[in-house]
């Protein structure tokens, strides 16, 4: 397995094991990850800092050129929110875990010309499952759904 | 002028004055506000706290009707974060200061939506050009881009 996916996914059992939404990121440049973060709705009470954004809020403040070279990893799908990040700043490439459990904004994310590699990763699928099942409410906030009910 | 607006310029304020990015915006709900912010990338060294999302993020935790029945107000034409952001939480609606020195995603939010009240006020662009005069490289950072040079 890709060593970042693996931390991306590391990142996401953080989460899980604190009591959060398992989903996790990391953001790679030249080879090293700069920045590593996971899901904090639950644990910090964020309605902003999915996986994504804490991965790029942890990777601190950068100049342009440094987003314009980064690969971001991210263990789902990213939303529209995530999506809209990874364009403002430019990053060219978005490896993720899996789109089976949400599918985000990747129409988006490929009309505006980044490059998307999705696998279909079985310890991604089942860190949601497992979350979903145990927390649907948390789920479901957390991507501005009323849930089932 | 309308007192949302109005807040979300003295949040704007508020950053400038604090030596920040001078954007500013407010979350309403039912005619209240429900989350205040300003970009902290200066303050904080933020990544992600525009404006918008320092008052979604202000603002807590909140079930997906709410978000379907407030209005954002921001000082300056969202960016494609705070865009998704708003496309995410199914925001219907988003006044706006200003779109002469930045114009955001405004097409993404018009296709998903969103209803869109464009005002063209001089408090929200001098705050804007006295900023960006001042500290070019900053704003530039802030939307992605090296700057001029």
């Amino acid at each position: 397995m890709d060593p970042f996916m693996q931390a991306a996914i590391e990142e996401a059992r953080k989460g899980y094991e604190a009591g959060g939404v398992p989903i996790g990121s990391v953001l790679v440049h030249r080879g090293e990850i700069i920045g590593r973060g996971h899901n904090q709705r639950q644990q910090r009470g964020s309605a902003i800092l999915h996986g994504e954004m804490d991965a790029l809020e942890n990777a601190g403040r950068l100049p342009a050129h440094v987003y314009r070279e980064a690969v971001l990893y991210t263990t789902l799908s990213p939303c529209p929110m995530c999506s809209g990040a990874i364009v403002l700043y430019g990053i060219p490439e978005v490896v993720i875990g899996e789109n089976t459990t949400f599918k985000g904004d990747e129409a988006l994310l490929r009309e505006r010309g980044v490059t998307l590699t999705i696998h279909d990763d079985s310890q991604c699928k089942s860190l949601m499952a497992q979350f979903i099942a145990e927390r649907p409410e948390v789920w479901y906030e957390d991507i501005g759904e009323s849930g089932a009910s």
